[in-house]
Order: C-alpha cells, then structure tokens, then sequence
C-alpha cells in the first residue's frame, strides 16, 4: 500500500476532500462523501463501503494505530497529512486526525408486505436527520425513505447517525407520493404524521400488517399532496403546551408505536 | 424609555453579554442569561422574566418593530448596536439583530403524589438538553430534574428548547440522590432507564402512581450510585443493532410511556 505525503493546503485532493466535507452538490455530482473521525471511519471499512482515499495524522497513526491500520488497508490510496491541514478540512473542533472519501453506500430496498417503514419529507436539519436514522436502526425500523431536505452525508448527520447510514436499508426518494401509491399496492398501510389533536392517535392505528409513517419539515411538516397520498393521518396525542414535538422526537415516538 | 447607542464593540455592556452567551460560569455568577432571536425574545417576555437589557440593530427594529418594541417595553435598559457588533457577539451564523440578557428562571417545583418526572444525570450535549425540555412541555411533563452536565442556559439548549426553559417547572439539583429519595418518600417509583436487554421493559413499569426517570449522560449513562438509589430499572427495548438510543430519543419515548 503506498502512502502519499500532502505537505500542501491547496494540493486537489485536499480541495476534493473539503468539497466532500462542505457541499452536498459535489457529494452528489462525485458519487462520493467524507467520512471524519476513527469510530465513523471503522463503521464504512466494517460495513463493506469501498474507501477511496484515508487522509490522516501522524499523532493520529500513533494513537489510533490498529484502527487507523485497518483503514489503510481498506483503502484505495492512503495521504499523510499535518495537522494544520487537517484541521483546515475538519468539519469538527478538536479533529481526531483520520478521515475517508468513501463511496456512496446502496443500501437500498423494496417495500416488503408486513414491513414497518419511516419516510421523511424534506427534513432540512441533518442532527434530526442523522437522529431518526440512529433510531431506525435501534428500533428495528425495516427501512427508511429519504425525500428532499438535507442528505444524509452531511457530516453532522453522519455523526448524529451514529454510522446507521452504513447499515440501514435507505432509499433516496425523488417520488414520494408514487412510493406511497407502492406500499399501498402491497397492502401496507400509509400515515401522515401530523400535529392535528383530531387525528387518528398514533396508539389507535393499525401498524400490524405494515405501515409507512411519514414524518414532515421542521417548519412546514408534511406537504398537502403527500398528506393526501397517505389517506391516512396519525398523531402523537399532547397533554402539553409545545406547539409541536421536534421532528427527531415525533419520528422516535413513532417509530416507537410501530416496533414495539 | 431611555435608548442608549452603543458603537464600540469593547464597550463594557457588550463584554458582559459575549460572556453571558459564551460562559456557564459567567451566567451562573451573574444569575442572567443571554436570550437571542425575536422568538425566545418574546417568550422571555411573555414567560414575566425579568428583562435586564436588550440589545438591538436598527433592521431589526424595522423588520419586526412589533415584536421589539414588546420586548423594549418589557426591557429595563435598550441599547441599539450595529449590525456587525451584533454579529460579533451572536451564537448564530445570521443574526436576527435581537438579544436580551435575562434574569435566570425559577421554575422550580416539588414533587407530587402521582406526578410524573424526568431527571438528567449530567447531559453534556445543549442540543439534547434543549430537545428533553422541548418534549417534556410538549407531553406534558410534570417537571424535569437537571443533575449536573451543560446548563438550560446554554445557547443551543435555549434554542432546542423552543423556549420551554421560560415555562417548564425545573430544579437544577446539587444531590440527584437526596431528590430520588425524597421521591421515594412521596410514594413515587424511580426508574433508572439503562441500556440493559435484561432489565424491565418500560411498557411493563407501573408509572400510574406517579414516577422519575432518570435519564444518563451520553458517553457514560447513569453513574451507578444514582442506579442504586432508583432501586428500579427500565429499559426500552430495541429489535435492532444499535448499541443504545440517543440520550434525546430514549428521553422522549420514556416520557411517552409515561403520560400516553
């Protein structure tokens, strides 16, 4: 395995590697994203991900040497970098000094008959989103829909997903509403996620033959069309005085209702 | 009211509100806290805390002239800054152009025969923190205990919270021990909620004559002489792979349990 000195901050595959970090358009259009920190890092190599290139530390090298050992072994091409450059590509404070450009992971899946699904409709705050997938794969969800909002490379979903984006079923949606026309198809029932106190309480549904629950924007919730694609709407019954439950809580109490 | 102009950004008002918003120690010194943005603002306000100051640009003043002349009316001093003063001392990356210094809450309760509580045993994360207080007024809660950790001040915890920090009762405790047994006391059951397959699953725990939850830190869970003084474990049980819950997600589905 070679291992390639960067000793500079513009080197491109620095440049790449920043693009990686910053922007969801260059994870997108490369088909790649970066993975920071050892235990993320160790998740993509256990996971079977193809790791295109590790970027690290020598204090990292030195202090994480077995981890850091399996990930140059998995790796395509291995860059020893300083740490001044490191921490100008970190997303984190204080970086540990290890990250990968990885290849986007196909984790994706069929409904199946009896299945417990979780969809999002444009969640736009990756620490939620990075959230209900921590939960999907906690609670034994059987797969999640992605739609719109924010992606789930985004480094503080990364983090916040605890590495679940490595291991969850995940299908990105560019159609929800003909996904939901799917899962009915299979006799599996579809619910809109609302905080409408006249709803259907989320403990009077029927999750027994299977269910896509939806869960909305933070700000908007779930839009008319797909509310009306689902044909049926549930909420989460509030003693409270909060408007609205965080969109990470309504999902983890949702899918809570579904599994349990 | 009189309208102080403040345009020198080391003007001894502005240092003292950066350490409001940067520094727990300063805000617990001081007994305020730093509240920004036009919503927490006006939750401030409407809460009756006591406004000690605020701080505000001219387009803010145009652009929600409503909003901030209630807050300046509330507001025992105002002082109007520019824009780039207050982006030097902002939490966020784009200010709304509004912040008050706030004397602490005190929301502070005891415990009740057949209430139902949560308490926080040395949460380090604010956005976790703010997201358990956001829950806890949304379920309807009958208070929440924070031993330890990051305090409800916190920026982050203020804003996760959707300012729930203005109207949940909450003690911050000094012996989380003493608490749990004067909960005790009251005929109240203590559940220590753990990760620990063997441990009762919380649909089968009797929350009906009230009950505490103790909730764990996110690196290192409950410490153990806290478990001891439960006397009681629950657990959430997970049909998946992931070692435990998100300190928020398992917050929000024990609080669930307990007021559905």
């Amino acid at each position: 395995m070679k291992e390639i000195v960067i000793t500079a901050k513009n080197n491109q595959k620095i440049k790449e590697l920043k693009a990686l970090i910053s922007s969801a358009k260059a994870r997108k259009n490369s088909g790649f994203f970066a993975v920071e920190g050892v235990r993320l890092c160790r998740d993509a190599v256990e996971s079977g991900s193809k790791i295109i290139s590790v970027f690290y530390t020598d204090e990292a090298q030195e202090k994480y040497s077995e981890d850091i050992t399996l990930i140059k072994n998995a790796a395509v091409s291995c860059f020893s970098v300083s740490g001044e450059i490191m921490r100008s590509v970190s997303d984190t404070v204080t970086p540990q000094g290890v990250i990968c450009a990885v290849k986007a992971v196909k984790n994706t899946f069929a409904f199946k008959k009896g299945g417990k699904y979780i969809a999002l409709d444009t969640l736009q705050n990756p620490d939620n989103l990075g959230a209900v997938l921590r939960t999907a794969e906690a609670l034994g969800i059987d797969g999640v829909v992605i739609y719109g909002g924010c992606d789930m490379y985004n480094p503080k979903a990364l983090r916040a997903s605890m590495g679940a984006v490595f291991r969850l079923p995940v299908n990105i949606s560019h159609n929800l509403i003909n996904d939901i026309e799917t899962a009915k198809l299979l006799g599996i029932r579809t619910y809109a996620c609302v905080p409408d106190r006249d709803a259907l309480g989320v403990t009077d549904a029927d999750f027994s033959g299977g269910a896509v629950c939806v869960i909305g924007n933070e700000g908007n919730g779930i839009s008319k069309d797909i509310i009306d694609a689902c044909g049926e709407s549930v909420t989460i019954k509030m003693n409270g005085r909060a408007e609205s439950l965080n969109a990470a809580a309504a999902a983890a109490i949702m899918m809570w209702e579904m599994e349990k």
